[in-house]
């Protein structure tokens, strides 16, 4: 997984997490080590990916593929220069590892989209009548996207009281969304759809996405425009960027989709990943779903979202929206774990949360083992601060 | 007014708007003109105007100040280096001024807000709930904004058919709408809200703002998460951005407010601005509306943007949403003009219109006359390619 990290006197550069260690591959690279693959040291010596994933697809792969070769075998390539080119994990400061250009967060996640009907719309179809023709998104804030680790401080806003009248108060429904998050290594031309089949060559990777939300604010203020100051105050990314072809043993189908979507959103082959998702508060897992219980595919967002010609640009996220999987302990978010509040969760301690107080930590985890062995992404967290 | 310029062999590079010519602000502080304000002649030497603005608004606004005299008395000052300093507008080639980090699109005109409530909801309450207590709001998409000039692509999408079924084709009902956009030249960090009685301080200017809009595939599309693709396709922004400060001539109080706003949102003084607005569709004026009809002021707007905590960056840009008048010809969209298509437009040449055609272009000027003297803002123009 590819990063930016700082240590000691070295300013931020790109990392690739190796266990408990990040190798720093300016280094790397001024060491020689990349010679064969042509490349400028410079783009690793960047507070930010960009210019490296702005390499291209085939560039960024072979870098992976020669660092598997020098961390092979016990890092015996690099035995001599251990010490310059690995550095101990905990001796980093992680950074927000991309300078991201707009974020667009869908609501690929069907059973979320369901409860979230259910709870609002109790006595409609919970889905609308787009859902199922179309990846729904909006566009989200890139500037208050921090990096895992990052305190969230609670959103003060206006909210409806007792007596339906708007008053500006903390929210006191803060809630969090269990999300993926793709990073577009590949910019698109305005006004050039990208086909599906296309689609996927313009992820350079994933992250791990925690798009905090207040809900009381949300409900006050989101129609007819949608989601705005209950979402902006802050959403929370990994530090480490999965890149995309590590995914590829754990590609798999996607739920069947009925009705059939217009051709632009037909793929010829499987776009699902079978990533096994975790969130945990304090210290109890609360949570376990998985990306196939999306009903959209990566490569189905990339396709709606550009084919009216709107243009991608390398450093965008294009969040999926809340997994959650059709059971209550599957659910990626407080607002379906607790009804809406109405039934609270108890947590190991004895405690009970409807909505986070200050103070709670939520980390989100997330794996996936093709074959028994067990890779991780990197994980998001972050505490709530009053 | 400023704005990004290029010509003959001459990068883009940061000039400032002089009737029938452009002041080459780098040659100008090459030549040591701005010597006295103590500014590294590089910011003028950049492809966007943020490392200007960043300079903060008490140097942007000595610069301004010292163009004055520079441009007073027939530039008796710039005479003999005028040809150095001074290259004639069409000689240039204009850029997009700004790297716009986000983009947020108000609905702050009420007029436009009941237009589009009557059409959609005849049976309601024209305007929603929340409408007279907060500046409503949603995210953009800044990838896809581009400089007045650039030709708009008819974009594509899913749209419900005569019997309600999703298809794919071409928008029919293209659309403009007439904005202003706020230029931030003055970061507020995550976290912290912006004051409203500071809220002007981060304002560095204003452009027209043309909010293209395909309302056949908003429509399908925008519940519940608000509008995507019926607006990412394309907005167009002004080449020159007019500084803040010229606007205090024709500053006057907006619309009464009722029920008063939360205290966030209550301003010491008037915050709104006599500005004259027109949209030309092809060669004929079809709209005469005025800023002064906005509902929320730009200081209750960044007021309420950052109450929750959310940042801003120098470059965002804050537009206001569709500004129109009370009265039809005073509308801001053709949705409005023609009443969702119902009543079509008669142009001079006998041509009808319900939305926009192949061909179509859409100019927008604005200006302001504080004592009779005509003041222009830089347009926005745009036609449409099929």
């Amino acid at each position: 997984m590819y990063g930016i990290f700082s240590y000691d006197i070295a300013s931020p550069r790109v990392g690739y997490r190796h266990g408990d260690f990040i190798l720093d591959l300016e280094t790397v690279a001024l060491l020689g080590y990349f010679n064969p693959l042509n490349i400028n040291p410079s783009v690793f010596a960047q507070p930010v990916l960009n210019p490296f994933m702005a390499l291209g697809r085939a560039t960024c792969r072979a870098v992976s593929n020669r660092i598997g070769e020098l961390l092979a075998n016990n890092e015996d390539a690099l035995r001599e220069v251990h010490d310059q080119v690995l550095i101990r994990a905990t001796r980093a400061t992680l950074h927000r590892p991309v300078h991201i250009g707009d974020y667009t967060d869908f609501y690929a996640g069907i059973h979320h989209a369901e409860h979230v009907g259910r709870i609002f719309r109790p006595d409609g179809d919970p889905l609308l009548a787009n859902y199922r023709h179309m990846p729904v998104a909006y566009h989200g804030r890139a500037s208050s996207i921090v990096v895992s680790g990052t305190p969230i401080r609670r959103p003060s806003g206006q909210v409806l009281n007792a007596d339906k009248q708007p008053e500006f108060r903390p929210s006191a429904a803060l809630d969090f969304e269990l999300e993926l998050g793709l990073v577009i290594g590949k910019a698109s031309p305005l006004g050039q759809p990208v086909p599906i089949d296309e689609a996927e060559d313009y992820i350079f990777g994933l992250v791990l996405f925690n798009d905090w939300s207040a809900r009381d604010i949300q409900r006050w203020e989101y129609q007819p425009l949608g989601p705005f100051l209950g979402k902006n105050f802050g959403s929370s990314m990994s530090a480490w960027v999965l890149p995309f072809h590590e995914l590829e043993p754990v590609r798999c189908a996607g739920p069947e989709q009925h009705p059939r979507p217009l051709p632009y959103l037909q793929p010829s082959g499987p776009g699902h990943f079978d990533i096994r998702l975790e969130v945990w508060l304090n210290d109890a897992c609360i949570t376990r779903s998985n990306a196939r219980y999306l009903y959209w595919s990566f490569a189905q967002m990339i396709a709606h979202h550009t084919v009216n010609g709107c243009n991608l640009n390398v450093g965008d996220i294009l969040a999926t929206g809340t997994i959650s999987g059709p059971t209550p302990d599957e659910s990626g978010s407080l607002l379906e774990q607790s009804w809406n509040g109405t039934r609270p969760l108890t947590l190991p301690d004895g405690s009970t949360r409807t909505f986070l107080l200050d103070g709670d930590r939520v980390t989100m985890r997330a794996f996936f083992a093709p074959d028994g062995h067990r890779q991780e992404l990197g994980e998001v967290t972050g505490r709530i601060v009053g």
